[in-house]
């Protein structure tokens, strides 16, 4: 029966038998200490002989529990019986032991099968998979129910530009760029409230640390809402649980990367302003007159958001009608009634009412220049009855990057795909 | 406010608003009944003069509950105020408050984003809501990790045939058929246990009922593990949790269809039978030689369990070499380490255990005719240091089908893909 590392403090002077990778290896001569690494933790091992192991290499291990204060955690493991599972190559292509800050981020995303053991990297996916249960369950607490749509489409609603072809048998599909048009059938469909989490395509060739090709969409829809600050409401419900559930599971992941999140507490307090309000924020903040709100608005806002209200993030409201997809409900002076949340300095959701009446949806198309042929099946939704309603997405891997601090999205994607990247 | 015709019993007496869609109308002259549904159930309105709506049209009312026994449910509400919100056309393009056995299939697929509104067909996605659920929670409760990987690869694992093909910028990759690789290597960079629910592609031009070419995978994956017994545990356990969940959450959907699930506590009693032995019950039980377990066999081993063991599901382990993936773990006598769960006549899941040693990977890639160096990457995860482990997946859409008796899983998939239908 293995014993994990975290169940050791209770087995002192006991025989365990631990499974795990080979860490650290250091040879004093009459004595050598191996650390063992495993999915709890870690522990120095015992050895009176060095023992003939390879980093990284997976061993099990008969020894006791021992209390020693110089131990790493206060507990090492004397070692009576050595197996080895599987031997590690001695030339290790990534230094899984060593701080991946001082390791380039094409070394780390090249050498992803080895990077991705290194414990400071690895932790980052703890915290994300934290995220993914976060946002489900609080999801589920307000009666949304989870979907799970198809990826591939016919034809995009941004308007067709940025997707990826696929062969499909003797027909061409697209990835979808975001769950948008199943969202809206299925809270016509009476459903009402809806959750996706899911991968998402953009086929655009930006190069930047806040840019990947693939990701994860954690979508949101509902139905018979009055306004997008409702929506706003409930995307602060869902990050004060987020950041409630990453304080409570994801102490030592926070510790490793000297990442804080915020009070969830304050999630209520996250500034709204309009987008005029922010372009002038910005204008006064930066001393640059701005017209729209570029990645370096982005910094300033959340700076100011910072300033006074105590948390890095601010919501913007009312974007401009030619900057937001066709769907989205319009309102006065060519503003529509959407938001962008921004988080850190960075856009983390995008979200709006959207167009619920059939005749105001054929009008925008023919706006926005687009086809009402391709789209008949979504233009049905509205056709036969279809409630008020709005939804947002968060980026996952952009949630992820902004909450431990990560220079790049990629850190936070397990295997990012860029425009030159589609490999491991 | 509004108020969920779930909470109208507590609400007697008092004046409620209420919102939804106009499920059924029924003028008799004098009053007219209007059925409401929403995300709740549905309600009896009553009106003094027959209302100026269509079917489908999505409306708000003000009325006061009152007591009625003749009405379904025992409740209904008198308007006083009805505003339509969005009305729908008047020929619906599918009968959303029939029964949806008298429409074909077909029907029902090129009409979903209206037949989804079906209380019976919509109801099936709030079962595969909760298997989704259950799944995520049970593995979370033993330390299971979620993660999201990538579904674009440069090749395949299970041997470059069945791939759908993705024009990517300048290059070429592909949907990925399931996430085998980055399972492994998420087990050996030290998480040891992890779980990813997310699409699956088969480029197979099959057109039966059990087919779809876009499936959600409910994937595992589980290190330090000592035979593929470990395995069938797990899914046992995990089986009992989705089974325990739909009985609590989905008593209703589950009357709709007339369906049962099975005892949870039969899960562990599921019979683990050899593929030799599993031919000889086939053999015996339909009166036919076998050699394979084609899918009549299928279903005459769930009938054998049921008889034998009270629950329509079975395991078979010990699949021959030539049927099972390269990375399975071999066996003596050209078996392999390997296991399928049948349930209820139909292969739900595919697991094994996989051969975590570098050497007879290589090996076996020879005896596949692969190409080693299109699976580099795959192949780093074994030079350096991997434990034993093994893994599964379920088909959601298929255990969904299952669950409820459904002709075809297509039936269970919110927008399927088969080779004809790419829409909507």
């Amino acid at each position: 029966m293995r014993t994990l590392v975290s169940e050791l403090s209770s087995r002192i002077g006991t025989e365990v038998t631990l499974g795990g990778w080979v860490h650290r290896i250091r040879d004093l001569g009459g004595v050598s200490f191996v650390v063992l690494r495993d999915r709890s933790g870690s522990v120095q091992l015992v050895f009176d002989t060095r023992p003939s192991v390879t980093l990284e290499s997976v061993i099990r291990v008969l020894g006791t529990v021992a209390a020693n204060e110089k131990a790493p955690g206060g507990l090492e493991v004397r070692v009576t019986t050595l197996e080895v599972l599987s031997a590690a190559e001695a030339d290790l292509p990534f230094p899984v032991n060593q701080d991946p800050g001082k390791t380039s981020l094409e070394a780390i995303l090249d050498n992803r099968m080895i990077s991705l053991r290194n414990p400071a990297i690895l932790s980052i996916f703890r915290v994300q998979a934290t995220i993914l249960r976060c946002f489900a369950e609080h999801l589920r607490s307000e009666g949304f129910t989870e979907i799970k749509t198809s990826k591939l489409i016919g034809t995009g609603t941004e308007g067709g530009t940025g997707l990826f072809a696929v062969e499909y048998f003797d027909a061409k599909v697209y990835l979808t760029q975001s769950p948008q048009i199943y969202k809206q059938a299925l809270i016509a469909s009476g459903l009402e409230r809806v959750f996706e989490i899911g991968p998402a395509y953009r086929a655009e060739k930006h190069d930047t640390p806040r840019h990947i090709n693939e990701f994860t969409s954690l979508d949101v829809e509902m139905a018979f809402i009055e306004s997008e600050q409702d929506l706003m409401d409930l995307e602060t419900r869902i990050l004060a649980a987020m950041f409630q559930g990453i304080r409570d599971a994801n102490a030592r992941e926070l510790e490793t990367w000297k990442a804080a999140v915020p009070d969830p507490g304050l999630c209520a307090k996250i500034p709204r302003v309009s987008h005029d309000e922010a372009r002038e924020i910005v204008t006064k903040e930066t001393g640059k007159k701005v017209y729209e709100i570029s990645p370096e608005g982005e910094r300033a806002l959340c700076d100011w958001a910072a300033k006074t209200a105590g948390i890095e993030a601010a919501f913007v409201y009312g974007y401009p009608r030619k900057s937001r997809p066709f769907y989205t409900y319009p309102a006065q002076n060519n503003r529509t009634r959407s938001f962008d949340l921004l988080f850190r300095g960075l856009e983390i959701t995008s979200g709006s009412i959207r167009i619920n009446r059939y005749e105001m949806l054929l009008e925008n198309l023919k706006a926005f220049d687009l086809n009402p042929e391709g789209l008949a099946d979504y233009l049905s939704i509205f056709r036969y009855g279809c409630p008020p309603h709005g939804g947002f997405a968060i980026g996952l891997e952009r949630m992820t990057q902004k909450i431990l601090g990560l220079g790049s999205v990629k850190e936070a994607t397990l295997f990012p795909r860029d425009r030159k990247r589609t490999r491991p």
